[in-house]
């Protein structure tokens, strides 16, 4: 039994909104630094968010993707982007609350990808470690490899060099492939979320580093 | 009754091969600009004018996409893209001429991808506005994305703050949804492309704006 | 009977592999030489080993796609990753060595991608010369489009204005559909593959080229 009361579809649902609004404000406030006019600050913010969910569907050929089914998302996306907008002023200032956002919807969407691509099971398609934490990793960092692309900034997900990103997506997503089958799909999913906050925090304070091959001058 | 004699699947086709040969001379005029080869000229001019029915189709579980499954569209999309490098010197002079095509695509293109979401209905998927409007405008707006982060420029879309752009497929989408049922589809979808070069258009003239979020500089 | 000992899946499978080795180390030597950290090299190989399959499957609605249901690819490509990682001194001085690899991958998977489109005559979808054309060119260059775009390097398949390329991988593919049918496929695909490292070579030796359409400055 769940340590709280919700039955799982309900909290699945519950765990992608927040994720949805977590990157909705991550990007719209991006759009608002850019001075984007309040359209494209919407149509940025739902991009971003709605990204890892698409990938996620398309890759596991659950089309149309959910957020066209829901309407739930789109608003919700809606929602955030205007509240970025009208407290982008202070919010933008505070480069921390983007960078809060991102850390997680990187993490809700990775795990919501690994459990999505572990569930193709139920119709005779098992993927091994590599293909889950693949497509999780894909589903966390796809949204906002859409918002850098359309905003024409350098994609965050490879440079952010002083930082874990697309390797805490996969160290969630993986997570969940471990935990899965071991305890309830739920909680699976909130510790690979876990996981992935726990990397970018890690490695935030130089804990956690990977090496990178030096290369000679010229 | 249509007010001319063709009938449904017939005149939608006309739209997209209207629509495939506008956003092809719009992608092949760009390509001409920057002067890449016949051969580069040529796919950027394929590419941006497959590239929103490819979404719209990707969207809708609708695969292979029907610009494989139907020749026409490519031969139409070569055609326009060697038009545009034939008469490229005198064409590109006239950045009008490039802008004209992407909007009548753009307009095209919105609709058609909003009357696809809408006729997920008869597989039993009724999708929303919001669905249908987010659709549409990905629709309209995904050739011209490709179109741009292939030629390395920065997407217009979201960035043409003088004008509106993905607002205008978004509108025209919209209005889709709101005549499905009560005109016949073909109507809806010419009244959804005539909203969207009305909208480009009043925004062109100044008349119509959206706001801009001022941050105080640093 | 085929010229060499194997059945026709498990020389496709090896082409397969091939070409997501290559295509891994051309992705791999670009993030070292852009000083990613060891994951980010990881991704880019994988990514840019991957993307002409996930294209090739996505369009013939092919999902999950084969990377995600076999393992083997990405065990691959995380290889050749680490490969060129380890290598990375010796390798980034020979440009040679990252172009020589993506050709190989580009002709592989521009021939597995022109095959793919012809196999949906199997599920009674029949493509023609410039549908299988297509899309095995976008099979061909989708990976190092992806890469490129990642990397925030402007995407090489149009701008390569010396040297054939997407050209290359589009004579590849209708190889490929003229042999179809004449030779067995495995032939196809390995004489596909063998026009576009011709196309290459002879583009590079500056023996083929394209008309660019000469604009008057200004």
């Amino acid at each position: 039994m769940p340590w709280f009361p919700l039955d799982l579809n309900a909290s699945l649902r519950v765990i992608d909104i927040v994720g949805t609004l977590a990157f909705s404000m991550s990007g719209a406030l991006l759009g608002v630094r850019k001075r984007f006019d309040l359209f494209g600050v919407l149509v940025l913010g739902c991009v971003t968010a709605v990204g890892g969910g698409a990938i996620r569907d398309t890759l596991t050929g659950n089309t149309p993707p959910l957020f066209l089914r829901d309407e739930t998302y789109l608003w919700v996306a809606i929602l955030g982007s205007l509240a970025a907008f009208a407290f982008g002023i202070r919010l933008a200032r505070f480069e921390r609350a983007i960078s809060l956002f991102d850390t997680l919807g990187l993490g809700l969407f990775a795990a919501a990808g690994a459990l999505g691509a572990l569930r193709l099971r139920e119709v005779g398609i098992t993927l091994g470690p590599l293909g889950v934490t693949f497509a999780g990793m894909l589903s966390g960092v796809g949204g906002g490899i859409v918002r850098d692309l359309l905003a024409h900034e350098v994609p965050e997900v490879l440079y952010r060099r002083d930082q874990l990103y697309a390797t805490a997506a996969a160290g969630g997503a993986l997570a969940v492939y471990l935990l899965h089958g071991h305890v309830p799909d739920l909680e699976a999913q909130l510790m690979g979320a876990g996981v992935v906050v726990l990397l970018r925090w890690l490695s935030r304070r130089g804990w956690v580093q990977l090496p990178v091959r030096r290369l000679p001058e010229g």
